[in-house]
């Protein structure tokens, strides 16, 4: 299941742990702001996230001028959010600044599918969803060569998150096997951690880099997090502190990713 | 205070933890799902006492088809929310599946005493209140005997909660002794309790051994939590992680309910 | 940088650390209600802040005439929560109950600070709020003489919150050494702490004295939670448990404020 597509060369050239340490100190000596368009489940986690890491969030509707990158999260669609999206696209884009996909639910809704093709015309540096999520805007089942295939088709790089993460751009493909069970038991957990996805997009432009080195810091995170927790309750203020406290070493000795 | 009135047969038939753990384990091999129609301060607490114990939220506004269940809160009633609630009543309706209301701030606004009025005529399986919204709703102080003589006018089952909680579907009462008085001390329990109730409805289609069985289980997880707890704030959690490692011995050492 | 100007006279007459105590003791005995309206990431925190120092919120956007204070934060402005503002203050004053400003991102927004303004012709009780957004409402920079200077131009009290906190209503100014890192480190926590200056002026009418007595109070919890976390994650749950269980004691042994 997890092994990639033998057409795909693996990105073998790339130090993971060192990369994701490199992107981490990075973010936390320029405290990289990402502006949140995201669910109303997910805004507090997101933005105490953002804070543990070390950056900073906004999660006013109107794009921030200061922001460093944008995270557009469909998990809730009223009035406000809905208007807001695109002219936060626009803002992004026409200030330079990537911005990252987070296309909730888009397997539970006709309108969600079809409000998320339209934000992918806006081509985003990354497309983070999970399996079903995925099954949905490819119209195909979620495997290291159709990720692959679709990240080439949408000309993005397309994060998967699950119990294996699988990251391509259509040319390389790269699976990561760190995380915790406890992670599917908090809410917006995944909403969350596309927001460090667009941290780190900020520092480091190629998308597929970028995604791969947060799922991994995310995941040791997770695991930290995970080997102190009694349940989801204590999972998540585990999860931030870990965060907060995550060095080069941990993530060395750590990273599970190929 | 808490004697039930003499006319009323006490559900003396039912071995209460026994069910209570019948319906938990049922509740997480489905991983019943739960639409939560909710106010905002309660989102959060809701969905991951949800997934704490092993179901699924959903909090879209839409009503999700694969739902099990649904809750109606009324503690934000901003225009989605509004809009939403009776499409949502009537969407449960016409797929069969249980809806349970949270009348919320009743006694605080003559406009959601109405709405809540109008919500009743739909038939919740279970009004899940507090005494002073019961006091609103029935138009009369809470006793034993009037919560059972107000459900049975409502034609529903009523799940009174405070120190002690009071079920009555008008024919049979019980009162539960469990729970612990940091409860009362982090926003929107009581609301998230309501998911709860939700939840087993979706299980246990007779309301008042529904209503029981989850507030039992409640309780049960809140003295757990006390007694690891430092305060309200690491209440919370606390309750959450003993929700998610709950099992049938400690529900059967701990149920307080005749 | 924190020596009040030589012009303005210290308040020497206050005890603090007696007069934070008796204000917190006479909010636990009031179950003080405070009517927030606020931005949506801090509604939780703030309405538990409440919870655990044994006040009580209401988060729905009519003011509630049981309200003992109200609190205006304009980090989210939607339009129900626009519209609510005018009203919300205009009936804490037909109540006689004193309200409290957080002008959030006012330095972000040319929009929100037109709006803060129009709130501030309604003349708060106290005005609390961080460094840069002082800057952009007082068109200076933040010292303690600007702040002194502007408060008399307001004919209000300023909390400017951050490292050290200076409080002052034009005549008089104070100094607040208490605190942790950490707090800049959980989303809202200022937003929150701006709910307890609110429950503090509704039993205590002198804006400068309930401002500065309750961020002793905050900056004390926040001390005491700071030894137990073990990131931000842990201290914010601390901090929560630290407020519940504060007592005159550990008041008056870590009170810094001169």
């Amino acid at each position: 299941m997890t092994a990639a597509p033998a057409a795909l060369p693996r990105s073998a050239s790339i130090d993971w742990p060192d990369k994701a340490a490199e992107l981490l100190a990075g973010l936390r000596e320029g405290r990289t702001r990402v502006h949140a368009i995201t669910n109303a489940a997910a805004q507090v986690l997101t933005a105490n996230l953002l804070l543990a890491i070390g950056g900073a969030p906004s999660l006013t509707t109107a794009f921030a001028a200061r922001a460093d990158a944008l995270l557009v999260n469909l998990g809730t669609l009223d009035h406000d959010r809905r208007a807001s999206i695109p002219w936060g696209i626009a803002a992004a884009k026409a200030h330079g600044k990537p911005w990252v996909l987070d296309p909730v639910f888009v397997d539970a809704s006709p309108a969600r599918l079809e409000l998320a093709r339209l934000c992918l015309a806006g081509t985003p540096c990354v497309l983070r969803c999970n399996a079903s999520e995925f099954a949905a805007l490819a119209a195909r089942e979620a495997s290291p060569a159709s990720v692959a295939e679709h990240a080439a088709e949408l000309r993005t790089t397309i994060a998967l998150t699950g119990p294996v993460d699988w990251v391509s751009d259509g040319e390389r493909f790269v699976a990561i096997h760190n995380g915790h069970p406890l992670m599917a038991r908090v809410t917006a957990m995944g909403c969350a951690v596309t927001a460090l996805v667009a941290a780190f997009a900020a520092i480091e432009r190629d998308g597929f880099t970028a995604a791969a080195s947060a799922l991994v810091v995310a995941g040791v995170a997770a695991e930290i997090a995970g080997e102190a927790a009694a349940g989801p309750g204590s999972f998540a203020p585990a999860f931030l502190d870990a965060l907060h406290g995550l060095d080069a070493a941990q993530i060395g000795n750590r990273a599970r990713i190929a």
